[in-house]
C-alpha cells in the first residue's frame, strides 16, 4: 500500500455501491486494491477494520474465496493497521496466513487488525478475517515505514 | 484452487495474448485467478513453474506490484506443487511469506515450487517468485488434498 | 508435546524453585519441556497461560533470551491450546513467530493463547509472550490433534 | 546469535565429544545454544550447513524431538546465514517454520540454509533440516543486522 499524491476525492468509491455498510470508506490511490476488491475501511482508534462484499471474480469454481484475495485483504487491513489510517507509506515485509474456515460468494467478510509494536521503522501487526463471528483466516505481518 | 468439472479448452485463455512465452498454459475453472492474473503454468516434473505478465491492475501508485497479487500467484504456484498439476482439488492450510525486493509493471514474473513432502492428506510446499535473477518473494505452505 | 503414560506426580516441579507465581504448574512427562524451560502453565477456561523464569542458560552473550527459547516457549503455549490442557496428543504442524522486543535475564516470561478454531484434527492457535506488559514474541500455529 | 566479544578457544566444544563429524565447528559465545545443542556449523561458501546430535533431553515421552529444539536449531541455521558464520551480531525479526517429519532419538540432525537476500540492514534466509535424505522442519527467516 502506497499513498496517492493526490488523494482525490473524485477517485474514491462509495461502499453502498458495493453492499459494503456506509460506515466504511474508500482508501484512494491504490489500483491494485480497487481492482482485488475493491476494500474499505475505517479505524477503530489505532485499529483498522475493513471489508469486502464477495463477488463472483473473488471465487473459485465452487463459489469460495480464492486465498490469494483472502491474503490481499488482510495485507491490505494490516498496512492500514501499520500506517493509522494515514498517507504514509508502507510495504510488507512478511505476511504469515492460516486459514481457519471457507468464505463464500455474497458473504460479507471483515477484517481487524491489532497493532503490536509501532517502531521508527517497523510494525508488528496481526489481524483476522470474519464472516458473522467466524474467523476464516488470521494473519501476522512485520511491516516496514517508509518516512521521508 | 479447485479443479472444474469440465476442464474445457472454451474457457482457456492463450498465454501469448498475456505476453506470456508460450511453454505456458492455463490452469481452467478458477475464476478468481482467471481475474487475479490470468495466471500460467506448465510442470517441471512434479515442480510447477508459473507466470504472469505485470500490467496496470496488479499495482499500486508507484507501478509497484501489490503484496496481495505476489501472494495469490504464490498460492496458485504453491497449489500447482500440491496437486501436481492434475485435476485434484487442494486447499492451503497455512502460507507464510517473505517480501524480498518489489516488482514493477510490465514485468514478467515467473513462480518456481518445490515438493518437500506429499503426503495422503497434506502436502507441504516452497516455492520463490522472480523477475529475471532477482528474488521477488519467497513462501512456503502447508496444503490439504481433499480425495473423495 | 504428547502426554506421558503415566502422567505421576513425583516427575512434576514445584513452580516456585523456578521463581514462578504458584498459581502455575507443570506439564508432567516432556523430558524435552523440563529442560528448555522448566515451563509451567494453568488453563484460563480453553485458554492457556504459561510462565517461564529467564536463567542464564536461555541467554545469549548480551543476556538477552535465545530466539529458539521464545519458540519453545510458544510452541509449548500454542499445543496447550490445542489439547486444553488435557493429555490428549497434539502435533504442531506450522508454526510462525515475530519477535517484537527482547526479554532479558530475569525476565518472567508469561504467555497466552487464544484458540481460533478447534477442528476435528486440526486447531488453530495464536499466542503471544509478555514481560508485563510489554509482547516480545507473537505466534500462531495449525496444530495437528492425534486421536485414538 | 550474538558474537561473544572473545571468540576463545578454550570456550569451545569439540564436536566428536557430541558425536557430530569432525568437519563441522563450534560457534562460541551463546550458551543457550552451548545448552540447547550443543549445535555445531560449518560454512559452505555463503551458506551454512549444521548439526545436532538428538540425545535424550531434546526429545518428549516418545524420544521424538520438540519443535522448540527443531525450530531453535533452524534459528541457529539461519542466523549464520545472515552473518556469513563472521561475528556480526544479527536478530531474528520473523521466523515461520513447518514440521515435515518427526526426528528421533539417536538421530544426526543437519541444517543448511540458502541466503535469499542479503540487504545492507535486513537478510532474508531459508532453511530446512534433515535427517538423512529426509527433510524435518523447513523454515524462513527475516533477520536484522545489528552493524555499528
Amino acid at each position: 500500500m502506497t499513498a496517492a499524491t493526490v488523494n482525490s476525492k473524485s477517485e474514491g468509491f462509495n461502499p453502498e455501491d458495493f453492499d459494503v455498510p456506509s460506515n466504511y470508506r474508500h482508501w484512494v490511490g491504490d489500483r491494485a486494491e480497487n481492482y482485488l476488491g475493491p476494500f474499505f475501511f475505517y479505524m477503530d482508534g489505532m485499529h483498522p477494520r475493513t471489508a469486502l462484499r464477495v463477488v463472483n471474480h473473488h471465487c473459485n469454481a465452487h463459489d469460495s474465496v480464492h486465498g490469494g484475495i483472502l491474503m490481499a485483504l488482510a495485507d491490505y487491513t494490516l498496512c492500514l493497521g501499520a500506517n493509522g489510517g494515514e498517507s504514509e507509506s508502507v510495504v510488507t515485509v512478511s505476511c504469515s496466513n492460516e486459514f481457519t474456515a471457507p468464505a463464500f460468494l455474497g458473504d460479507l467478510i471483515e477484517g481487524r487488525a491489532q497493532v503490536i509494536k509501532r517502531g521508527g521503522s517497523m510494525v508488528f501487526v496481526r489481524c483476522e478475517l470474519l464472516v458473522g463471528e467466524t474467523v476464516v483466516l488470521m494473519s501476522s505481518a512485520v511491516i516496514k515505514r517508509l518516512r521521508k
